[in-house]
Order: C-alpha cells, then structure tokens, then sequence
C-alpha cells in the first residue's frame, strides 16, 4: 500500500516541479531544443534525473507541462482563472481585451525566449509541433471557438461563419508579427484586427 | 579595361549560380541553417568557395537570393511575371486566385522544406529574420498592399482601412497554418478567409 504523502513531502516535491519547469524554460531559451537534454534539466534544477523521468517520460513532456504551467501563472497574474474569454455581451471589447492580455504575455522575457526556441523546432520537427498544437495551442484556440459561439447565439457573429476560421483573422496576423517580427505589435493594432475583422474591408 | 564576358562564360556563371542556389536550398533543408556552410554550400555546387564570396558577402545572402530566385521561378511557371496581384475589377476573385497560388507554393516540397529551416532560424536570430523580412517578405506583402489601394480606389475596401494591417486577415492565417501546422490549408480554406476578411463576421 502506497503511504499518503505527508505535507512536507508535498510542498517538497512542488518545490522540485517548479525547479525543473524553470530550469526547462531557461534551458531551451539558452540553448535550443535540439541541445536541451533531460540530464542538463535535471542538474539546473538540481534533482536526479530519475526525479524527472518518474514524472514525466521524454523533455518534449516537461517542456509542454513547463508551458501548460507558464500559461496557467500568466492567467492567475491577470486575474483570469478559470481561463476564457469574457462575455460581458460586447464582442468587440472581449476579444480586445484578451488580444490586448496576449501582447503582454508576448512582449514578456520570460515568455518569449523559451516560446521562440520551441516554435523555432516545431517548424522542422513535425511530430514536437503536432503534440504543442493539440496540447498547448488548440485548447486556446478553442476559448475563441467558444466566444464566437456565444456570440452567433446573440447574433453578433453571422450564423453560417466557421468560428474556428474565423478567430484566425484577429489571432493569427498577431502570431504572425510575433513570430517573423514583420512588424511591432501594440494594443492598436490588436484594437483594429477585431475592428476589421468584426465589421470587414468592404463598405457596409 | 574589363573584357566584355563572351556569351559561354555567362552560360557558365548562369549555371553555376543555379548550382549554388539549388545547393544552399538543398542544405538548409537537410541540415538546418546552422550547420549550413559557405563551403559545404561551394563543395556541393561543385565550385571553389572563392566563386561563392566572389558574389555574396556571407550564406544569409546566398540563402536569400537563393529563395528570391525559387519565387521567381514559381511566378514564371505560374505566368505571374512581372510579379503582381492582377486586378480584373473583382477584389475577392484576384484575391482568391493569388492565395491559391500560395497555397500550391506553400505544399511544393522544393519549397517547403528550405523555407521551413530559413523560417526556423529567424525566429531564434533576429538579425537574420529582420533581413529576410525587409528583402523577401515584405515586398511580397506589399503586392497587396497595392492591389487593396487600387479598391480602394474604386470604392471596393473602405477608405479608412489600412492596407498594411488589412492584408493580414487574409495572409497571416495562412502563414500560421503552414508555419504551426495547426490545420490543413486548402483553396476552400483560403476562399472563406477572403470573403470573412472583405465582408465582416458581424451581421451586414
């Protein structure tokens, strides 16, 4: 029979989850995916490496919890847990409120290294990108998935639009910046992606 | 004086410079822009890496001529030289009919995979990134740019939208599907994000 863990055992081992999500984080933004090794985790973090493969079976595991992890911390910060998007009723606010949380979390250090070097390999590294994107990316997603449907039911969103199409009009040009710096992203931006992409280019 | 180069040496330097292309695409997509050399690039292309730095200062520049060229071969085969967004009068149509060129560009795997490399290393290498924006990218956007000035023009896009932000409606979904591989791109896909960008997702 397995003993119930006492509470310092607990705090302990949160501890030593914390250590290694960090020291994941910092490791990948230093040295990329490819260099980042399970070993190299461990002793940042300062644990056996038998530590981390009894909670998790390969780096591309711990990597997705460490994220899952920095998302959820993000959200808490900006007092939005349980995570969605809001529904006070105004579409248009919503969603420039949570693009708005979004380029904070991108314009933050902590967040964007280790997001770099992980987007960087999931371009060449289909099978790490197919896991990130069901695991990480498309739960996201689906918030906005989520809203929009809320949205046709109050008729704000025409009844016969894709949702999941059409969030990609205001979330992907804002990923698309971040990721190829093709351009700076700011609140206005954001503001006029939900703008344009709400009322459209063609005059009404 | 400088001799006139006679007709067979410009046949040669043509084919060598095809040569050095094909090898530095050939490369970056096998192993990556890192481990990509001037003279594993010359060695390949079977030419003396003096030829190579005769005409490019460093790989960034092969690379980048190399994809300048790679596109204008696909605009020639697909009768789009000189390159522009044709303008029938139907912004939704002209606009359509180029992502669908896109979209058989972006799943060519002679494209594909160098681009996927290139692309991978400018999210981890600002330098590198920001040249191929301002060379590669952004003259391509600015294709659109044009073509949703001259609707404007005639009243088709609103006078008040800007076109920079505007064209991303329709492009950066794209680039995000092909770049994250978070969903299939098809012709049907690329169609709807035309019609949900010109026409709005709110009632009309």
């Amino acid at each position: 029979m397995v003993k119930k863990p006492v509470p310092d055992a607990t705090r302990r081992s949160e501890k030593s989850r914390r250590a290694i999500y960090d020291a994941a984080l910092a490791l990948v933004a230093e040295v990329g995916y490819p260099k980042t090794t399970i070993e190299g985790i461990a002793a940042r973090a300062g644990v056996g490496k038998q530590t981390i493969y009894r909670w998790w079976p390969s780096k591309a595991d711990v990597l997705l919890e460490a994220f899952l992890d920095l998302g959820e911390q993000a959200a808490r910060q900006a007092g939005q847990v349980p995570y969605e998007i809001p529904d006070t009723g105004d579409l248009a606010a919503d969603l420039k409120a949570v693009l708005r949380a979004t380029v904070d979390e991108l314009l933050d250090p902590r967040f964007e290294a280790p997001s770099r070097a992980l987007a960087a390999e999931g371009l060449v590294n289909e099978q790490l990108s197919r896991e990130f994107v069901a695991k990480l990316l498309e739960p996201q997603l689906q918030l906005y998935v989520n809203r929009l449907r809320a949205a046709q039911a109050t008729g704000a969103v025409r009844p016969d639009v894709d949702p999941r199409i059409a969030l990609e009009l205001f979330v992907s040009p804002l990923a698309q910046r971040w990721l190829q710096r093709t351009a700076p992203i700011t609140y206005a931006y954001t503001d006029t992606l939900v703008d344009y992409a709400l009322y459209g280019l063609a005059p009404r």
